[in-house]
């Protein structure tokens, strides 16, 4: 092991580069013992200078200069300035220089894995990203290295800390989405423009970060559906408590001989299973593998301390090595196939929760009763709700409990139910998972 | 990386050496892809070979010579018998023969730990033991590298899967601990003679593994104090569960101010703490990191295959280089202190649930408050519950919830209440985790 100091730059000093920075220059002999070297802060590259407050950085660290991170003495680039445009630049850059990269960017990895992975291979570095999904949960080394004697054959993950949270608030406070929202943004647990963790797409990108060490596929972002919680009715809510289960933002990945469908969407859990136990904005990983069976990593998602854990946790690899092992045995986006392809949902079997909105009228029920019938949809069970206060006169909610059914099948059959003349909304429908 | 095979012999092929055996021979296509280089089974060392089935190992690997492991082309011996005479004689040979080990052996590292760490230092051999504790949940790593920038400061984990499947028998279906005991021999998961399960010793092993891990302190299982569930009875699981709480065995570690306290007990978990959502032969480990914050692992916690994950996980790390690294960076066993001492559990302060079977006589109730004031302890609630059916005559029920108090108070309490006329059992007390 070598005993030279690991110097380490940070580019980007927001919330997360302001926890690994405490931790270096307020741990350093914890960290020193942890990876037998020291672990020295270099340089802080920042755009704004008089912004770089919460650790006390040493004045001459910090500079604008993005070249600054060439600096022999440092190895490794922590880029944590978020985005996809400046972040690959920073880290083809730093590649290029010669050093290794730790990130905790999964927009950049879902966009551009192939291209830095390649580059960071070429040049013998590493690129470690165990803060890139779920912040402070090492769902990365789980997969990566404590589950390698498997094959990954189902992953459930709530990845998304502020949906959670606004789940959460909905579920036991008996709030509406946007007071949910509102309370998130108030206590920090979402943005001013929420939309990227509302609508899915940022577990999009961490499901497609997953999904490439689990399955050795390259899912685009694009390519995995996605349903946020953005449309998600209070009553939707209230009406799956009532039949025992709690509605979670899944991220999933569901492979069966050799194909893996890969979607995000609000999903009914039974309240005793586990991911439904997880509250405000934790997140979790449920994987089975085929030989483990069943596991779970639960921890905080986001926030300054728990990121930098993971971040430090990897520049503590690098500094022992194994990092650069890991990375070498790994072959990440490297087009080395597994026999995975990407498949849509269409085939995936699944229950299902339907909510229509009805006149209350007769012939309604059979008529929605008639057209799963005829696309082999069998039902569990219905219950037609009383008429909703401060809801449109007449109409009442109805609800039904499908058995297993294939999602394209299922999905043919609620297009041909909103034709029905007495459904007076658009349906409402999520997975059921038993 | 190196491209020659790994060889590898086991010691010992019960369950889970057959589940290992399996995956050399079945998998090893997979082993190859996931460790850059091939894991060759070369040798499978056992008593009787007319008992090796389950696995289709070649009969010509089969010995009962210990000395087989010697052979050049063995690279790793992973030891699978058990127990601490041979087990220990095993190790230390095959590090004298410069072989690396992988165990799945609690017990051997909790009793011979030093020992065993200084031999392989020596010969610049490395010791990997995933298995040791929980199973298939990968709580080594996550303590010994995902959590690498913490200090942990708690950590409570389940860590003996048939004391968790009797447990949650008795709270969901009402029955009694023999019958639920009787229930666990039947489907296999409790052993003939189940002592060192349902006793906490199996959990002392563990938590005594993971202590070293966590705190550098080398505690011998006999300094664990433990209370294990062999004495718990029906009612007090009811009663709890009246008042919101279910009642796990869990190994705990609390650290504070550079003591750390160390037992194996039954403890009230609110019914929404996920460790209280862990059932059946599951395990789980909640640790908390001054980083990262409360994170949790969960998974089967035995069985022949999670087992042989974790064994085979161990085998790949080896494979790759990583164990290898970690090893020498963690310096386990070593003497090595992060300023811990163990301390007495005397001091944590703790919420209890105290239950007493008091004559129905007048004063009774007076005495007991009279002496938990004079120690200080204040009650939260208290509620007699009516005669029990099939109890002596004239005793009822007395639970008890108190506030906070050092452990060494309330117990001094306990003593004193045992003493007062009308208390006609010896009072169950039981921690209270909030």
């Amino acid at each position: 092991m070598s005993s030279e100091p690991l110097g380490v730059a940070l580019v980007g000093c927001g919330t997360v580069g302001t926890g690994v920075a405490k931790l270096l220059l307020e741990k350093g002999d914890r960290l020193a013992q942890r990876a037998g070297r020291s672990l020295v802060l270099r340089k802080v590259v920042v755009r704004d200078p008089a912004k770089v407050r919460g650790a006390d950085v040493p004045r001459e660290l910090v500079t604008t200069d993005l070249a600054a991170v060439h600096d022999p003495a440092v190895h490794v680039v922590a880029e944590l300035i978020g985005g996809t445009t400046t972040a690959r630049k920073v880290v083809l850059d730093a590649l290029a220089a010669g050093k290794h990269v730790v990130t905790a960017n999964k927009a950049l990895l879902a966009e551009h894995g192939p291209e830095l992975f390649e580059a960071a291979r070429k040049v013998e570095r590493t690129i470690c990203f165990e803060a890139a999904v779920a912040g402070g949960v090492p769902i990365i080394r789980a997969l990566a290295e404590s589950l390698a004697a498997n094959q990954v054959t189902a992953l459930q993950g709530i990845l998304n800390g502020t949906s959670n949270f606004i789940l959460t608030s909905m579920a036991e406070q008996g709030t509406s989405y946007a007071a949910a929202l509102a309370e998130a943004q108030r206590l920090g647990y979402a943005e001013a423009d929420p939309t990227l963790d509302v609508d899915g797409s940022d577990a999009a990108h961490k499901l497609a970060v997953l999904a490439q060490i689990a399955f050795g596929v390259t899912a685009k972002p694009h390519e995995i559906e996605k349903i946020g919680i953005d449309t998600i009715d209070a009553m939707d809510i209230r009406f799956a408590d009532e039949l025992g289960y709690t509605i979670k933002l899944l991220a999933e990945a569901w492979a069966d001989n050799g194909r893996v469908a890969l979607h995000v969407a609000p999903v009914l859990l039974r309240h005793t299973d586990m991911l439904a136990q997880v509250r405000g904005a934790f997140n979790a990983v449920q994987v089975v593998g085929d030989v483990v069976g069943e596991t779970l990593y639960q921890g905080p998602g986001a926030g300054m301390m728990p990121t930098a854990s993971s971040v430090v946790a990897d520049l503590i690899d690098l500094a022992v090595g194994r990092a650069q092992r890991t990375f070498a045995a790994a072959k990440l986006w490297s087009g080395q196939s597994r026999g995975f392809v990407i498949e849509p949902s269409e085939t995936v079997r699944s229950r299902f929760y339907l909510r229509l909105l009805v006149l209350d009228r007769p012939g309604v029920l059979a008529d929605v009763c008639r057209i799963l019938a005829d696309h082999a949809i069998s039902i569990s069970s219905v219950i037609q709700h009383e008429a909703l206060e401060g809801r449109a006169e007449q109409t009442v909610p109805l609800v039904i409990m499908t058995h297993y059914s294939e999602t394209g099948k299922f999905r043919a059959a609620v297009g041909a139910i909103g034709k029905v003349a007495n459904v007076a909304a658009p349906a409402v429908f999520y997975s059921v998972d038993d």
